[in-house]
């Protein structure tokens, strides 16, 4: 039986994306995490710096209806960190400083003093901002930076708002967001395997994954062409998802076999790819 | 003088993306080539390989009116290459033979088989797939793989469809997009310099930055804390777009002298980065 995953969302905030300086590895490590936890990221959505462009992503987001829509970057003190500016907005919020996060800050900036990293202890407008929540939201504490993320529940949406820098991201994800994402995700699990196909063309190929994905209907076969000068190199890729571990096992196996063979019959060289 | 940069948006589609099997180089490359030649990245769209996922994403693209919106992936000859599919159904097409386009895959095929990667020169379905095309649409010559690239104008919106493959991209664009968008772009600069900063925190230099960029309205400043274990560190990004290097050049320089001088005012050590 194929049990259709929970959808999540990613929107990842920032100008250093959309001008080429940072190569977006957060939305890549979310993506395999969640992919491997059991659901589904349906969309990926890259915005700049900016109130009203983070506030239309997130009420187009939220009307997909995903069961989390999670964002990075823009959480911190600076004026461009505007994340939950854009959130207040797209909600029809308001920001307010929120105890339990302030407390959290305060006691960051206790620490940073303690180890001479601040000279004074002093909690400045730019500081209290990383505060200032929406309404009804919750800190998520950070494990090692200061900006705690952020989670509100917005009708049958769950906002989660990350830091941009990676530790701290993958630190408040593991920590607080893993255990929510098991909840929806129930027992449901995405298998994968991968093969390196030589001497056969992609358009050669393309029928015989036909073939294969009508007779294995839960196994979604995608083929990676790959230059090289001489040759063709392709990968293919052999993904499913199941509540048993053992079932989608099978169901790779299965489909690997079958595909293999037909490969091999039209000239095909095959070698397993360990991931 | 401050000159709206024209607009573009990037939706690349691809289920190895949304998964967190391939890191999405091809839209860090096309925003870093795009921001260089003096246009505006908007936004970054990524979805799977789904017919319905892909019209929605360019519709809702067209609607935000971008000079341009270029795709990546989902040209090749598989089933689950849906690009065009998705594109004809946003703009209310359809998908007819396109003489050029097929006329340009033959000539692959036949090279292909001259130099016996392939065992004979046939037009089958998947192979004319790649030629199928929106009404009006125009192949663009891939000079390294198989599918051509595809040009559409829409309204005052360009729509081109570019392989995933990078190199096939990459080559499509230097060649035929390049030209497109310089058209466009006029004489903008994009003008970028970074300085690494330590011994002060991002929260201290918060005010620092609202102050200089205040005093230089037309550089954006943007500020990026690193990870280490003990000391912060920060890299300060600086950017502007002008039609003159000169102006833009001097813009940055000017607003370097002045961050660096409340920096190191405030006990910070700055070191300049070469890019």
């Amino acid at each position: 039986m194929s049990i259709a995953p929970a959808q999540v969302e990613l929107i990842c905030i920032g100008n250093e994306l959309l001008i080429g300086k940072t190569l977006n590895t957060n939305a890549h490590w979310l993506a395999k995490r969640i992919t491997t936890l059991g659901l589904l990221v349906r969309r990926i959505t890259v915005v700049g710096d900016d109130v009203d462009e983070i506030a239309s992503a997130i009420k187009e987001s939220i009307q997909r209806k995903p069961v989390f829509i999670i964002t990075t970057g823009g959480l911190g003190p600076t004026f461009d960190d505007k994340t939950l500016e854009g959130v207040a907005k797209a909600v029809g919020q308001e920001l307010k400083e929120n105890r339990e996060a302030l407390e959290m800050i305060k006691k960051k900036y206790r620490q940073y003093q303690a180890e001479g990293r601040i000279e004074k202890f002093e909690m400045t407008q730019y500081r209290v901002k990383m505060a200032r929540l929406p309404e009804g939201a919750k800190p998520l504490p950070n494990p090692v930076g200061t900006a705690p993320g952020v989670l509100l529940k917005w009708g049958d949406v769950n906002l989660v708002m990350l830091p941009g820098v990676p530790q701290e991201m993958m630190a408040i994800f593991e920590k607080s967001v893993v255990p929510l994402l098991r909840e929806v995700a129930g027992n449901l699990t995405f298998y994968e395997a991968s093969l390196k196909i030589r001497g056969i063309a992609e358009s050669d190929l393309a029928p015989i994954i036909d073939h294969v994905m009508h007779r294995n209907p839960y196994v979604y076969i995608k083929s990676h062409p790959k230059m090289s000068e001489k040759t063709h190199r392709i990968e293919l890729h052999l993904s499913t998802t199941s509540d048993s571990q053992s079932i989608a096992k099978q169901r790779i196996e299965r489909a690997i076999i079958e595909i293999s063979e037909l490969i091999r019959e039209k000239g095909g060289r095959i070698q397993p790819v360990q991931t």
